[in-house]
Formats: structure tokens, sequence, C-alpha cells
């Protein structure tokens, strides 16, 4: 099949969705609850508290330096878990395919998503392929909704129990995944590109949980750390203290920040997450980040504070202040 | 915001994609654990067997009469639980909206959705919204994945229990979903349209299961009626009859399956279900669907035959055979 490109009829429901499912998805995906080609797929509980999150994935380019649709969607649904402290059990897929895409694309992009999951060990137990017209001039693409079942291996308590004082940590280098995909789609730095962090961070975070009481993680995709961290203080009794200095942003990064006139703290990751803890577990909660590969660069970024209720302040080298505000969302459309 | 168009920065994670959620999602979707905008909702398990079912709806168009692609979702996820006896626990739902799309014309979706949801109390409990570029000279539309979970109440044997002399039935006349999607795109019968039969069947599915040994289930969307009989005898030991003259089919489905040189068999329903019981049960699930105002219209449509292994036979009222295929897949796009 591999020179082959998507029909309309391969999202019909006849032969020829049968001959993509049977050809291309269940090659890679060997998961026994989807091969059954049931309506759903089944999965035991015990009891206890689950988590469910979705998301639909549209990044244009579909390809970009450091992963694809593919790798982005299952890393993206399994940090989504991850920041609810909860293990991932079992995905379903949505697929939302492009006439005239290649099928080349479609394998590449569903062994993507298959090398992740092996390895996170995470069965697709229900999945669905649509096929739409192709859009005008644009080369075909595709959208991927991953939904995820994670169990809640831990309780935190939440934003109530943060407290001026607290320690705001994240594991690693800010806007990696925005400005790889941007980039990618103006023709920048093709020689040297800007590599998106996307990666799956549940091993990560479940390294922290198990000696560290958490009070609140999330992750810093769309919005960027600007937007999860004016999500956080909204309506809130605090304020956040960003001290500019510290906050991990790689030379690259740095470049085409400058180029663009894009603050990094407003554009997207898809392999970080930020913590707030009490400050006396700060250096702990360094340590084990710093202490695994998906952490090496992680910091201490900021603090919570009585003051600027409601606000994120960044304060620069020289002491001087600026409020981060919630980004208004025009600058980086379908990064994710 | 009723005159509004969705721009593609409703869907960036910034101020406008916050403003389109409280301004609009959380207006019909009352579910608090969707309004802590976490990034998953939290539901609690007990032990036991859960079912997933994933869809993504492209139905074009999406108004459609007796429907559209929002009640379209919410119950063709119900009912592909309903298939598998699952009864719905909760559901997330991502959005993928076209650029240029009415915020009027979404909010009448939405709407459709919640009336469902709240009328089954299925709650959602996590959600997406994403925006890409509008496809050429189409006028705007929008996708939505819904996924939901569902527990199961009872466990059927399904196909390994099948055998010779059992009945297939099903609840009530068919095509009438993609007939009623297909003449509203090709503006045919405009003054008397055929009305989509999409609606939820858990509760007709649980009356069922209540009192009859099911075997098996399955509701004939893409592929129609064809399809899924197609698909139940693939690689089985066994084959079916249909008994053309007791297959329900609606006048205004046989004038333009007629017309339009498309066989009602292979058409999609949202509506309906067909159930394979052994023969002595084909009284009581008949008194049961037909007491049912989703039922009216049921009628045994066939039988298990021991004969024509892995094929789906229909006998003309003269007693004539012909194969009916597994539907090729071309002639109904998008119609779910």
């Amino acid at each position: 099949m591999m020179k082959e490109k998507i029909l309309i009829s391969h999202g019909s429901g006849g032969r020829l969705t049968h001959t993509l499912i049977e050809n291309l998805f269940h090659r890679y995906f060997h998961f026994e609850e989807l091969k059954k080609g049931d309506d759903g797929g089944v999965f035991f509980a015990s009891e206890g508290k689950y988590v469910i999150s979705t998301d639909s994935y549209v990044v244009d380019p579909i390809f970009f330096p450091g992963g694809d649709i593919g790798s982005l969607s299952v890393s993206g649904t399994i940090n989504d878990l991850a920041s609810m402290a909860a293990k991932p059990v079992c995905f379903s897929v949505g697929f939302v395919l492009e006439e005239g895409l290649d099928i080349e694309s479609l394998e590449e992009v569903v062994s993507s998503m298959a090398v992740i999951l092996k390895k996170e060990n995470i069965p697709v137990i229900a999945a669905d392929t649509k096929v739409v017209e192709n859009r005008g001039n644009k080369s075909p693409g595709l959208f991927i909704n991953t939904t995820g079942i994670g169990k809640v291996i831990k309780n935190l308590p939440g934003k109530k129990a943060i407290k001026p004082g607290d320690t705001i940590v994240i594991n690693g280098t800010i806007g990696e995944h925005g400005f790889s995909v941007l980039s990618t789609r103006l023709e920048l730095n093709q020689d040297d590109p800007i590599v998106s962090d996307a990666r799956p961070l549940w091993n990560l975070v479940n390294s922290v949980l198990e000696e560290i009481p958490v009070k609140f993680m999330r992750d810093p995709t769309r919005g960027g750390v600007a937007g999860v961290l004016n999500e956080l203080v909204k309506g809130m009794d605090f304020g956040i203290l960003l001290y500019e200095e510290v906050i991990p942003v790689g030379n690259k990064v740095q470049g085409i920040s400058e180029l663009l006139g894009i603050d990094p703290l407003e554009v997207a990751n898809e392999g970080k997450m930020i913590f707030v803890v009490d400050k006396k577990y700060s250096q702990d909660i360094i340590r084990i980040l710093t202490s695994h590969p998906d952490g090496r660069d992680a910091q201490i970024i900021g603090e919570i504070t009585g003051d600027y209720k409601g606000k994120v302040i960044v304060v620069n080298p020289y002491g001087a202040k600026r409020i981060l505000h919630m980004p208004l969302g025009e600058q980086l459309p379908r990064i994710c």
C-alpha cells in the first residue's frame, strides 16, 4: 500500500475501511481488544478514582523536528493524565484523515504512536477512522483525537493547598515544541532546527510522586508557562513571582524568540511539567528531576507570593517587575 | 457572541479560548468535573468490566432533518456502548472547529448534545477545542470526537454462541439516517424530507437485556445492515438468510433508494440495533421492542443458517436468493 493515497471511501465503513484497518492500523497497534473489531474495547477497573483526558491534535505541519502528530498526540495525552497524578491505563484513538494523504505518511504517524505506546505499555482499546475532503490548496494532513484513561495513584491537594513561599519548578528548557513547529512552518533554521521537546512524562512524574508531596502539577502546552501560571492564580488569594534569569531557555529558542518577538513563556511545550511544592522540598524535587533523562535541566523558576494576588509577575535580573498576562493566543495557531 | 464567527485564535489556548469555554461550552455543559478546568476529569469506578468507545463525527452538512452533528455524536457513542451491553457512565468530547464557523451554529450543536446528555444523565467530564483553517470554498463546519466510558451490565456470549436457527431482529425501519443526510446534501425532497433516525438507544437496549439473553448486538451505522451482517459472518461457520419482504423500509427511503440506485441495506442508521437471539426468544424480544417508542417497527428480519457459511443471503418474496456483499463504501461518504 506504500505509494497509495487516502480516498474518501477509506472512511465509509466498507471494504476499503476494513483494508486500511487490517493492513495498516492492526500492523502497528498489536492490541487484543482492538483486533476484536467491536464497537468498543473492554478494560477491567479496580475500585477507585480514574481520570479521562481528551485532546484533538491538529498540528500543522504533521512532521517536525523531534516528532510528528502521532508521537505528539500520545505524549500529550500521557502528560495530561500525568498532571492529574494518573497512571495511563488505556487509550482510544480517533483519526480524521484528509483525502489524498499519503498512506506512507499515515503509516509513519501510526508507527510513531505505536513506539511510545509500546514503551509506556499502554494499550489502544478503541479506535475510529474517518476521511474528509482535502482542504483547498494545502497538502493533505490528518487530525488525531487521543483519549486516555488513567488510574489516580495519589490525591494531589491542588490549588487550595498552595500558600505563599511555595516553590515553582519546571523540568527543563521552555518553548521548544511551539518554536519547532513554527520554524518548520516558516522554513526557518532548517540546517540546525529547534527540536520539539514532545515526550511522555509519566515515568518522570511517577518518580517525583513517589517521594514528594506535590501540591499541583500542570503541563504548559498551548499558552505555555504564561497560560498555565495565569490559570493557576486566577481568582486565587496569591500571586506568582518568576525569576527571569533562572527560567531555562535554550540558545536557539532565545534566538528565534528575539527574531519573531514572541516570548518563550507564551510558547507551547510538550515535554514539560510545572510543579508546585512546599519550599522544604525544593532541593529534593530538583535532585529527583535532574537525575532523570527528562529532567536534566530542571530549575526552580519562581515562588508563590501573598502579594500580587491573581497575577503572574516576572522579575528581571535587575529587580524590575512586569506582569505576565494570559496569552491572547493569536501568535501560534495549530502547534498541537 | 451570537453573530460572531470562530477565529483561529479561539483554539490557541489563550484568552479567546477561555472566553469560548466559559461563555459557550460551560453554559450548556453543566458538569462539575468539566468546570474545574483540569487537564482531565475524574470518575469513580467500581470493580468490574468497563468499555471505551470512540468516534469522530464528520457529517456533512452538520444540520439535517431530525438532528445535527451534536445529537448524532452523542447518540452514536451511547449506541456503541449499548451494543457492548454497557451503560454509559461518562463522556469526553473533542471539538475541531473550522475557522469562520458561526458561533450561533456551534451553540446549536452544543445545545443538542446537552439535551441528550441531560436526558440520559451522562456527564461530560473532559473536553478539548481546536480550530483549523477553513477548507477552500466550503462553508465552515466542525468535527466532534465523542469518547464514552460504559459499565458492562451483562456479559454477552457474542459470535461464538451463535448457531443455526437463531433469529435476527432489528428495532425498526432502515436507511433513514444516511438517506436523510444524503438528500439534504443533494437538496432532494426538501418539502417532505427523510428524517434521520439518530437517537440514543441505551434505554431500549437495557429493556431488552433485562429480559432476554441476547447473544450479539450491533448498531448498523456506516455500511448499514449489510456491513454489520457481513462482519458478523466473516470467518464464521454460519451464514445469514435475510427475508426481503419483512425488512422494514419506509416509503420515502424506498423512493430515494430507487431514484439513486442505492440499496437501503447498505445505508447508515443511527437509531437502530440488530439483535441475534435464540429462536425461542423471538416473540419476547419483538414484544419488548414494539412496546418501546424506539422499537415500534421492530421486525424479525432473518435467521442464522448452517448453509452459505460466511455469506449474507437476501431471499426475495419469490424465493430467489442473492448475496449481500460488504459495501465497498464509495456511495455515501461523510454521513456520520
